[in-house]
């Protein structure tokens, strides 16, 4: 091969600080709500759930904060993370395109999330909290926070969706071995789990619910808190760390990106890569495309609206203004768990809709049938949710093959499929369908009036 | 931190030549013997399962083999592998030793497999073979192949033991994730397959009955060769590169081990570190104790007896000598799978004799105990197959406490234990309980006349 395959920065070129992408915008992201009263909510509202320095990061105008030392000390147990150039994906495909993408599935989890579990748990440990409360759906998170607080002394507990909590014991067992206590939710622990299963006993459980377990046991013991694992502006700045790096990497090999693209869920990894480059692009220093891909059966931004919503099922939480499906909407159980929200991150909606960047939706069989491209060229077996960046990515360098243009295209492969097998085993087998969202799924009815 | 965490090669410095150790012992292993004629065995006899240039590689004196640039390339997809200090390890152990552990576990297959597979399918792709088969029991081989054989545009046809077939469902799908076709044994496609099911339709398998079905296949049709995943001098040759890249990354800190551990199984990770360590210490630069680290179920070289042996348990290979427990000796089901074997690489055998390794058992509690730690230390939750060589390292660190020895040990961290997590689950739910191996279990009664 006539250049490398991965590009390594040293521990020394690890970025000492995080970039918050509201200081370059020509506005700043409508404010979050209080839902009583309507008014912005204010430090004291976010109080109960998150230490004063979380809370100030997810209201400061500053362009740049600094990473503690602390953090980046477990930061170097897999960071820098490595750029790879997929040669032998690009080979496969006969496209003139160079393909970069930046793996974050070298860390403890297994994806991205360590990046913003490591800071969260220090901010916490230093504002002398004892415990952590959680929610998980397929598990990544639960996994990442339980690990990061295991390096801060914190205690962590989990509450997990009942039907994943028994479909999934891999990320069970995992979250366990890194030390953390894992609840089926509804549990009998909390007031919430335990009225819905008095109306159920044998409810499987929702995201929603296990937020209001975890957020109740949060707010009911003053030494612990909550955390929360996307959508929030310090999550997106915490996960800036993806995009600093390629940027250094890139310019290592001295190629500048066309394209950009990454899969959203809540938005977190797409908002880390993400971010820097765009602050690159307000700048004029470079002009690449950057798109977002959503599953085609969970939309937001494609399909939804942009108004207020909750962020959660339930409405217990502040208002946020986004990309929302309606958060009554129960997305279709497709295969990549972290891309099931109704709602998008409220600094990525509000970039949307400056138009700073563009989003398209793909179907999952279409995303499988990239990712078994993708690991049978070079050696890697995505998670499900960045095979829909795969997707779209190997449309680019295949639409570069009948152009005839070397564009440079740069994805994230936030994870890796080891504990999704059985989702591929699913697709292999055949029996994989699509549902795609269609207008009656739209659940904008309940929306609050603001 | 003082240091760096993880100390890392650049492309350029990937080794480019394999070690064979037998070019510097004091003298050579003893011949393997055809089982009928007690012979040694010629190219002509593994002539219809090995391609020439293996075969030669089986029995050269040469001290270095080139490693060919086709296998470098896919070698670049996760070479050179981390070396990484143990900071955090060291300091909730508190002791002043230095920790190093050698990371395989970012390879295609998540073990040190692919070092051989992918030489393997490329020398089998240059004798214009169309098809491997190979034998699989918890299921890293079987990995490792399929992905070698993608790259190479082979056929892989995998035999699984029943029993982990059934029992490990995500093997089977990573395995068919990189396009490898996979059969539960016994099979009904082979006679000694079917022979096995006329008499019991509902046998388990084992490793012996899956060797004899796809060397079946590979004897009965000229396009296809079979492959072996440990215990051959041209597997541990391979695996050098492990070694070799450590030296190098040792240098660049400017440590030199005092101790070496590392897991053995059928001793291809064990050689593949200790090998190039071995030279330099039989050429007096350096000194370290090495030791190798078996299960206590399983203890070839601590409680075998060194003595011509079959390799499988059926009796059809060519007979090697080495430490072997009885190729009658089916080990107690413990959970390194990749430890289960009877006996141990001939080569590291005849090193063992020549006293100039150590070997210490090691009971699973103590290994799962052991790798727990170091998940919620270092962040990776390990195979359970090296959990025996950080058991051995831990116990080493402790003593230096005692001591107040800043010693500098290295070991292989050979893979990531995220397709066994439900071997954690049972350590984590205190089901799992140890077998120790006892002088009844040797079943030396029915070794070979020689």
């Amino acid at each position: 091969m006539s250049s490398e395959t991965k590009i390594l920065l040293a521990e020394s070129e690890l970025p000492r600080r995080w970039y918050n992408l509201v200081a370059d915008l020509p506005s700043p992201p409508p404010p979050v709500l209080h839902p009583g009263t309507l008014q912005p909510v204010g430090p004291d509202d976010l109080a109960p759930l998150f230490p004063m320095s979380l809370i100030e990061q997810e209201v400061t105008a500053e362009r740049y904060v600094d990473i503690p030392e602390e953090v980046l000390d477990v930061y170097r147990l897999w960071r820098p993370s490595p750029l790879y150039r997929a040669h032998r994906l690009e080979k496969a495909l006969g496209t003139p395109a160079k393909i970069y993408y930046k793996y974050e599935g070298t860390s403890p989890a297994g994806s991205h999330k360590p990046n913003t579990a490591v800071p969260q748990a220090y901010y916490n440990a230093a504002a002398n909290i004892r415990r952590l409360t959680t929610e998980t759906g397929a598990g990544q998170w639960g996994t990442a926070l339980a690990f990061a607080c295991a390096q801060f002394g914190l205690e962590c507990e989990v509450w997990q969706v009942r039907a994943s909590y028994d479909q999934k014991p891999y990320r069970k067992i995992m979250i366990e071995t890194f030390g953390g206590t894992i609840h089926p939710s509804p549990s009998t622990l909390t007031k919430a789990g335990q009225a819905v299963l008095d109306a159920d006993p044998d409810s499987p459980g929702s995201l929603g619910i296990a937020i209001s377990e975890a957020v109740e046991v949060a707010a009911q013991h003053s030494d612990t808190n909550y955390a929360l694992g996307s959508v929030l502006n310090h999550v997106l700045l915490h996960q800036t760390v993806i995009g600093e790096e390629a940027l250094l990497q890139l310019a290592k090999v001295g190629d500048t990106p066309d394209v950009i693209v990454g899969c959203t869920g809540g938005g977190s990894n797409f908002g880390g890569l993400a971010f820097p480059f765009l602050r690159e692009k307000l700048a004029g220093r470079i002009d690449p495309v950057i798109r977002a891909v959503e599953p085609a059966a969970c939309p937001s931004l494609t399909r939804g609206v942009y108004a207020y919503d909750f962020g959660d099922t339930a409405g217990m939480t502040p208002l946020m203004k986004m990309h929302t499906l309606g958060h009554d909407f129960v997305p279709d159980p497709i295969h990549a768990g972290g891309l099931r929200y109704h709602g998008m991150s409220p600094l990525i909606s509000h970039v949307y809709e400056l138009g700073l960047i563009e989003a398209v939706a793909k179907t999952q069989t279409e995303c499988f049938e990239a990712g078994i491209r993708f690991a049978r060229t070079e050696g890697i077996v995505p998670a499900p949710e960045p095979t829909h960046a795969l997707a779209a990515c190997i449309e680019e360098a295949l639409r570069c093959r009948e152009t005839g243009e070397p564009k440079v295209i740069l994805t994230a492969l936030c994870g890796h499929g080891h504990l999704d097998l059985a989702a591929y085993g699913n697709y292999l087998s055949g029996a994989m369908d699509d549902r795609e969202f269609s207008a009656e799924d739209l659940k904008t009815a309940n929306l609050p009036r603001v």
